[in-house]
């Protein structure tokens, strides 16, 4: 065991060194000058989103770590490469299908859009992979997700900002096909230990991912941005009510519980965003919310105590019913606002399956390849 | 005890649900979708906002608590409820008013700001009011508040701007009349014990608060944004390093002391706020928040010794002297301000009428329902 | 000992507000009202910077002070009477070489990154100067800082923003000449130690340097703002993965450790700083990124061992390695590119050396003045 450590700590700056050597050649092969103009708001929307990554999801999966700051160093450290990574792939999918390139701030914005992907993934194995399993998965799963945003785009017409929405859905099947794969730590490890300073931190990171929460949909949204930070807004401030009444209720002693709220906070944000910028009324987006947050918590309960241990999946930060869950009713919400809003316009068939063919896709890409990958 | 706070958890959910129901169904009748083109440094301030709100007053009152997290969660619970109520309230005037509405963004901005109103009150009965008593707050002082401008708007032809500002006004009086209701803690109680690490959590918040201030000042300002920020950055800038000076000369062994110093770091931009768009040199801006800061720390020693007392009140976070007073001295400060430009201009009377008028209504209306609601 | 502390004690106060009210006179004198449209993205930019200062540089130096809020306070006062100073220093600059006066916004964003040399050079002297000697120390750094801009301005007619990315540079080299006149404190003494609380805040201010690190970029360009911020992106992600490669290889046990990396991550943002704007490929930044977070671990080790003892340096927070440097790698950097570029031009002299005077002039200005100041 002790060897394996050592050789596996070994391994890491090698393998560090391998990949950033080889973006930098890539880089420079491949990688023009894009100059372009910056949009106003979108400086300070790539700033948020930057911010969000690195201290949300820093912070939110710090509950069972000893050392907070390993892990939040080891979270910069996944993020930045995988950003390059994604830079370069995005570049490849703009290539191959033949787009215009686009300037600085959006590659990078866009890269760390789907970095988020890795990120939630990551929480799915957390304290079962070491380092190097994690940066593969990172690379992998990049990899993937691209190649499924090139399937709808090539075979399903969907536009651009739409295949990147499925960021949450893809991130948190990958994580969960992949988890199945790693057998369960024993619960009393030290490694999974809970304290109320992590739990602490946790709560920070919630936080942080839930005031940035509108500046994700800003990013991901070409038209229709008021509407859409409008909505996500009334959507997560639904879901925190609801995360706070449910999670009274199902504790026998009437208490908050930290983790359901954790988890359901941020489910309206989840479940909004792939409609966020076509929803009319705030009244829908706040309906979402609650609903979002209602299957949340319930998940939460059904899957520790059922599924999980039939599929033998066991999902350290609960990513399935925070971020899958959510996110599969945010698609099935907007196919069937879609039939609502189009069913007088006769347009109906094409529209509604070029949207549940990408999420078909997507959903079932993350599943194979977290396989793979395991 | 036991069973009386048993029923008292058992009613939160209740309650929650009821409002939560109610601004759906409310939201439903009457929200209509507004569209607006978002300008683009809008929107970054407006994240700034809900930054220094969730994170600000979050970490700001978090002194006392045992735990930390509780009290910034159920912090975001009163501001994503007070937001959904407070834009139903805004609508309500806009067409009592027969105003135009507004987009999505300015629309949650707004009620974002009236908030502030609801957290600072929150700080004067911390520890003394539970759960269900700070959400009846929450709604019972937005309509206060929502009422308190309308009059404004209506008897004094105030501009919506300018009602906005009285916003730290009233949220301090309404919680000193409302905290005069309350039984004051034992002073020995767990709870209200303090601790160095809810001290430097405290801290922080207070520099998230000073960060953003200026951000405030943007948001409630129509034109002269420049002006604003930059008066507001002065201000706030003179009143620091009067914070540090007073907090050394006030104590026995000249050690800066952190509580003077987190009320009084604030008091500048509460000061400027009312005329932060209207003083034309720095200078000016300054010398007000040297006087915010010095009024800021003689009324801690003051209040805390003879007037607490005497009018029973507990202001638990001292919330008078960090909000309230500096608030009225800005507000004399816009007076004299107005009545040193304007006496050339003989169009005197009718204008400072108008800002001495709006700044009575709001204070008196702050007391009474502050009293009628505790 | 203890009355000279005292009576150190009570000189704080004094000259607090000495310097208080000579810039509230000064403002009174010279300071006009600058009103500016504000061009949109420069609001959310300066924010950054500001909520950079404050938080970032704030936790950075944590490390080895025992109470975290007394040090984030302290630092929030220094920024304060320093951005205070500089505006002053940057008119009367202004005045003499009779540009044009600038708007509100503008002023105080220049004022704030000119505080970062002060913020760097305290990380020099931190545990060994006293609060009296920091605030000496801040207005005589800013009036040599601003003394060698004005050289830079008038003789090598370097332009306004060039002159401006000297600051890191400028702050760790007049740190270093400082410290040098500083005994050094016994190491074991109580406040040189280090606790994981105290490493995790540390790693806090990394983590928000880290962040804000473009917006700075964004704030000294001008022009080709998209390449500079995206060239400063990669710049920090390719010197953070070489910040975890060089930390695990140079540790005995693989480990990686949390100062190397507090240094390194940060050396590629430092290093790009001068070129941001004029780096046509992403490849060269990353390049840079790398070379910066070697130059930093190697200069880390041999400082410590062989150079800071000869020299009687004893640099608390290693700002040599961290700041020092990468800037002059970046330096260098950019007058490679410039010779490159412009070999081919024929305009090669000029410009050059106009660049290498600058840098000449920046560096021996620090050393000189910090030599005196100490």
């Amino acid at each position: 065991m002790a060897a394996h450590y050592r050789s596996f700590r070994s391994s890491v700056p090698g393998l560090l060194l391998l990949l950033q050597a080889a973006f930098i050649i890539l880089f420079y092969f491949f990688i023009s000058d894009g100059q372009d103009f910056i949009p106003a708001p979108a400086y300070a929307a790539f700033q948020d989103v930057n911010h969000m990554l690195v201290f949300g999801f820093g912070f939110f999966f710090l509950f069972l770590r000893r050392y907070g700051f390993s892990s939040t160093g080891f979270n910069l450290l996944t993020i930045v490469l995988g950003v390059q990574c994604s830079v370069l792939l995005e570049d490849l999918l703009t290539f191959l299908l033949q787009r215009q390139t686009q300037g600085g701030l959006r590659r990078i914005a866009k890269a760390v859009v789907s970095m988020t992907a890795v990120v939630i993934s990551t929480g799915a194995v957390l304290g079962k992979a070491n380092p190097v399993q994690l940066i593969v998965m990172a690379v992998v799963e990049l990899a993937a997700f691209h190649g499924s945003r090139g399937i709808n785009s090539v075979f399903l017409q969907a536009p651009d900002n739409r295949t990147m929405m499925h960021v949450h859905l893809f991130g948190a099947y990958f994580g969960l096909a992949l988890s199945s794969r790693f057998s369960e730590p024993s619960p009393r490890s030290e490694k999974s230990r809970r304290t109320p300073k992590s739990d602490l931190f946790s709560m920070l990171g919630t936080l942080f991912l839930w005031v940035f929460w509108p500046s994700f949909s800003f990013v991901l949204v070409a038209e229709g941005r008021d509407r859409a930070i409008s909505n996500t807004y009334f959507a997560l401030a639904a879901s925190t009510v609801a995360a706070f009444v449910l999670s009274a209720l199902t504790t026998k002693d009437g208490k908050f519980h930290m983790t359901h709220i954790q988890s359901a906070v941020l489910a309206g944000g989840v479940a909004v965003g792939y409609a966020a910028h076509s929803i009319e009324y705030p009244w829908i987006a706040m309906i979402l919310g609650l609903l979002a947050s209602l299957v949340t918590i319930l998940g939460s309960y059904c899957m520790q105590r059922c599924l999980n241990p039939a599929l033998k999946i066991h999902d350290t930060s609960g990513v399935h019913f925070t971020f899958g869950l959510p996110a599969v009713l945010g698609g099935l919400a907007q196919v069937i606002l879609l039939v609502v809003t189009l069913v007088v316009l006769f347009r109906l068939g094409s529209l509604v399956l070029t949207h549940v063919g990408a999420f078909c896709v997507t959903i079932s890409v993350a599943l194979i390849t977290g396989f793979i990958t395991g």
